[in-house]
């Protein structure tokens, strides 16, 4: 399968929509501006703004109406990774090869720079150009699935858990919650603002249900076979708070091999699609040979 | 003037509202779940889910239309607080005379329940029985008056001021952000699900601005007189912590006058509209006249 082209184009759309965003307004105070920007801009793989662009265009949507939702969702995970990092949380200093929010800036501005990106969400959804129907779907799902039924929820359980072995089913739920549901999120978000029939919705649903457990999947094993180096976090740290994984729970060939399940579900779900689901499935690629 | 005969219903409304957003639900982590309910319910004076309701029915609408708004608002207030009294932040152990959220559970609870909270409130707006329209104006007022324009900025103005004296344009810089926005955002969320005309949403925003400030001049001067039984916080904090005051910059027949004259502001701007306005001046009364 050739790398897809379009993936580039998607990530400089991304950061231009972002920085856009961010840029110096005069309304907002210096050192809060300069932490969102730090906590949002120049890093990261953007997984969720070219899982809303693979599945919008996937469901014929231009690009340009997938703009929105793409920041949108992005802007919910860059919040989130300020807050799971905060000391009372995971308490991680690096992030990406860079230094985490609170520690380039401080803790009360890092909570303070999540919250706002947070809110900075909803409100590029409320400024959309898109049919007002379609922007309170995009918000009712991007809620759904960042709250306390979801990534705020997982993240809650998962700390819950650090310290005492969980069996699979909790670690599905954590991990569904926690991480799964944004990246349902985002492939809904993208097909809703294709305004894509229920059909495809439900469809495009199972391939992202399948790409987030996958994403979780490797990030548990690259955590094992990592080294702080490549992963650009502390490496190892999973095993050292005794948080389940899918690795510890399956072995490192179950895991892998639950892994190539997901897969291969993908692959399935999208066989009969041809070239239109190319992006798509080199998302799926992506998240299941990444190795960082 | 005699008390408002409504308040007591809009509170039960809200509190009503909250407690259905809240219930037990099987979806949200019980520790999680309970750390959201103890921020959010019953305590408070409501004074912005009131704004919501005397300004809509102000405007014409029927108390069912705004019950989302209420709610809405009042949620963004709940996680601000929660967060506000983290020990990175103003680092409070009481609030209305019960322990605060990271004091009861903990500080990585309190984090996400604020998240949550905050997260809720655009859900709820997204799920009113409003029109599409009308729910993405909201969303935008909500987004616009809580970010890092709005409350998020003034709460990071609020603590880089901590420790060095700032002039009268500073501080009503802060407050207007920090406090001011999201009353005024109360205010024209209730006129917007109102469907009120341009007059009256300006007419109403003139009026929100001054009870914005008075309500902010009060807190200061009852910093300055209260003892922490009467406020249920601990009084005397700005001094402590050598913030800028109306009292301290005006001191404090100056801070009164300012006060007296927001008040003669809202009834000017309301003069003419006789009984109709009775519950907007109640509130601004209220606000003026407070003792906590």
């Amino acid at each position: 399968m050739p790398p897809e082209p379009r993936f580039d184009a998607w990530r400089v759309r991304t950061e231009s929509g972002l920085e856009a965003l961010l840029g110096a307004s005069g309304t907002v105070p210096e050192r809060l501006l300069a932490a969102m920007r730090h906590a949002s801009l120049g890093g990261g793989k953007r997984l969720r703004p070219l899982l809303v662009y693979a599945a919008g265009t996937f469901a014929g949507a231009d690009e340009a109406l997938l703009d929105a939702p793409a920041v949108a969702v992005e802007l919910v995970h860059a919040y989130s990774l300020v807050h799971d990092d905060l000391p009372a949380m995971d308490d991680d200093a690096l992030r990406r090869g860079r230094p985490t929010v609170h520690v380039a800036y401080d803790e009360a501005t890092a909570i303070l720079a999540g919250d706002a990106l947070q809110t900075l969400a909803f409100e590029t959804l409320a400024r959309a150009p898109l049919p007002a129907a379609t922007v309170v779907a995009l918000v009712r799902s991007l809620a759904d699935a960042s709250g306390a039924a979801g990534m705020c929820g997982g993240q809650a359980l998962d700390i819950e858990a650090t310290g005492s072995p969980q069996p699979l089913a909790a670690l599905e739920r954590m991990h569904g919650a926690k991480t799964g549901a944004l990246i349902r999120a985002a492939v809904r978000m993208g097909a809703l603002a294709a305004e894509a029939d229920i059909e495809t919705l439900a469809r495009l649903d199972r391939y992202a249900a399948a790409l987030g457990l996958a994403f979780q999947i490797r990030d548990d094993i690259l955590d094992v076979e990592g080294d702080a180096a490549a992963l650009g976090k502390t490496a190892g740290k999973d095993a050292a708070q005794a948080k389940s994984t899918y690795p510890a729970l399956l072995g490192l060939d179950g895991a892998r091999a639950h892994l190539q399940a997901q897969w291969r579900s993908m692959q399935a779900l999208l066989a009969a699609d041809g070239e239109r689901a190319g992006a798509l499935l080199a998302l799926g690629r992506l998240a299941v040979e990444r190795d960082r």
